[in-house]
């Protein structure tokens, strides 16, 4: 069973943490990805850190079933040299600052001069259009502006981003979103397309909900920690050691939560009557769970809890995660091979196809460890290769890897 | 210009968040969503509040382009529907418990033997198999089973989740991709498959780098507010009136900054002189440029870091993102005919497609708006749809919608 993409090649001339994660998910679902680095440092996610063997984690998280090759762009052999990948290629992807592609001769007008039916992809920060389109673009200046970072956190909190990178790879997916969906144009109609998001897009779509209620209401949507403005109970509890979360979303789970809590007379309290008398007085009830609570471990309660069907879960560590039983038993985590890193693991994309399954055969490539081979099977011969070397257009790993 | 999915039947049986959303992006695309809703109350996100003119405004944000039909699922003959319905569709998406589906006889399997080249596609909670499979989701309870919550906030801040939907709505966007990806398979091979994803998976593939962190360094990822671990200076800074996000990662970025700030002494400060030196000092160096800042409003200062080129944004609240310049510019809103709302505005998908554009036609629908064409499109007779009412199996709104 091969992938839904085998077959499919992908010129990605992408950096950082967006773009690289957008064509990390076609390679997985099976395309040829041919990386495009610059000379001597490549891909700067190779140097955020932390390392292994010398490699950024960011980096191998992230570039894994890709081939490198390295071109100077700023020169127009190595521009040659990317037409030349283009013609034989389906997708194009880049995520430079608005319109540097075109100055750089790699605008999508210029690209379908090469090849007419390319699916082109551009993952900007701020959007094609607006006061901010020409801004760079970093997740975390991004979700600020989006409004997320505004509502992040408990009332009155210390300013604080969300620590994984939703406007990264949320606009990765969405550009992934709208590649797959012009390919299935593509089969109908043979015609390529330019596709276009941005991390400030994203960030805005995020935030839908809260934008729409403010529309609704009129008021403001503040922090509200772990909390959910329209239920209660629902958020974090303290047991003795450490919180839970709670989340009871209607009077029946609220029944259940109170058998667990041995309070039943709670069912006949007017204070907790439905779920707008228990937002009324949460802060109340809150304290009312957290001293039963306070007589055992959260992981207890947790226990009792799922099994009367309440939904609730410790707050876990990263290297709890990592660990977890449930991360195991859906097998999140996979070898792969790697030129220098003897027992890398990476985490698989988190959907299943039972026929045409995803997969990860093959560790980030070393810089330019394909520079020779892709270039020899479009026809380059040993001494234009050679040429091209010498003249700084390209540059190629000491050992050399054979495209798969 | 249609939509790439223009002539795709999708049968969706979900409620809440996730599968309504996964739905939502089919619709965008072109697909004809037909939206099964159990009589009285329907999507139980048409109950969450606030309200406009009565309607949920989550129901609202993920449900346009949609048509309602109720049909008791508990029932035999509300089930033949159902089957009369997969034998015409594309894809099935569902997002029950896990096995419920099946339970209900509407399993994978068993609409397999309807229709063998269905895209049928499960939304759990923790996935297909391991301890935590038969628990529910709620966005929340799986943030802090996947360890998001715990690294979420500044150091030592009250416990907080992540304030946007990013597993209800991330797994449903990996949903969506694996739909796309299996219906480029079906096109090569004829084949159907059943496409699984959850919020737990998701939750998992948010940390994948504090994941590799830990495991390249041993170190426990901690809450780091809205700062960067590998970056400085990179987080919030106090102008005299609020706070605004600087984000430098490398020394031609610092360079410009202190150029802004009149610092440009410090380029020879050996405190600063490295990015690792500014990590290292970063609590002086975050004091040194507030005494600065001080000087002006936050607004100024993003205009005159943006002037520069260096990352900065206000921490914008949701109203100033709702009526803000680029989202403007971006056209994120768009006017949406609604059944009782007159000016309902939604936020278009965060990509755009040149050549087959996604699109928002039609507001939500009321519960039950299109039972009645549905029905008489599949072929049942006026009499029959009249029995059906009759007996408690089907439930139809009163001002009835003909497809579009």
């Amino acid at each position: 069973m091969a992938g839904p993409l085998t077959g499919v090649k992908v010129i990605d001339v992408t950096t950082n943490i967006s773009g690289p994660t957008l064509t990390m998910v076609l390679a997985d679902l099976g395309a040829e990805i041919i990386k495009i680095e610059r000379p001597d440092v490549g891909d700067d996610a190779r140097g955020m850190g932390p390392f292994i063997e010398g490699e950024g984690v960011y980096f191998l998280h992230i570039n894994r079933n890709k081939q490198s090759i390295v071109i100077d762009l700023k020169q127009d052999e190595g521009k040659e040299i990317v037409y030349d990948l283009v013609k034989n290629a389906d997708i194009f992807v880049e995520n430079f600052r608005l319109n540097k592609a075109e100055k750089m001769g790699l605008g999508f007008n210029r690209l379908k001069e090469v090849n007419s039916a390319l699916i082109y992809c551009s993952l900007s920060a701020y959007g094609q259009e607006g006061p901010l389109s020409d801004r760079p673009g970093y997740d975390a200046i991004a979700q600020a502006d989006a409004g997320i970072i505004g509502i992040n956190g408990a009332e009155g909190a210390e300013i604080a981003r969300v620590p994984v990178s939703i406007l990264d790879q949320g606009s990765a997916m969405w550009g992934v979103v709208g590649i797959l969906s012009a390919m299935l144009h593509k089969e109908k109609t043979g015609e390529g397309q330019h596709v276009t998001t941005s991390l400030y897009e994203t960030g805005v779509f995020w935030t839908g909900y809260h934008m729409l209620s403010y529309l609704a209401t009129g008021k403001e949507p503040k922090k509200n920690g772990a909390g959910h403005t329209a239920f209660a109970p629902y958020g974090a509890f303290l047991a003795s050691d450490t919180h839970l979360m709670i989340g009871i979303s209607n009077n029946s789970l609220f029944k259940r939560l109170c058998s667990v809590l041995g309070k039943d007379e709670w069912l006949d309290d007017p204070r907790y009557s439905s779920n707008q008398k228990r937002v009324e007085n949460q802060s109340e009830l809150k304290t009312a769970i957290e001293n039963i609570l306070y007589a055992k471990i959260a992981g207890e309660w947790v226990e009792l809890l799922a099994k009367s069907g309440v939904p609730s879960s410790k707050v876990k560590k990263i290297s709890e995660v990592v660990e977890d039983e449930q991360t195991k038993a859906t097998n999140m985590w996979s070898d792969l091979p790697h030129a220098k890193i003897e027992n890398l693991k990476l985490p698989r994309l988190p959907f299943e196809l039972s026929q045409s399954p995803t997969e990860m055969t093959q560790g980030p490539p070393l810089l330019g460890a394909n520079t020779v081979n892709i270039l020899s099977t479009l026809g380059y011969s040993k001494n234009q290769i050679q040429q091209l070397k010498q003249n700084g257009i390209i540059q190629a790993a000491e050992k050399q890897i054979s495209s798969h």
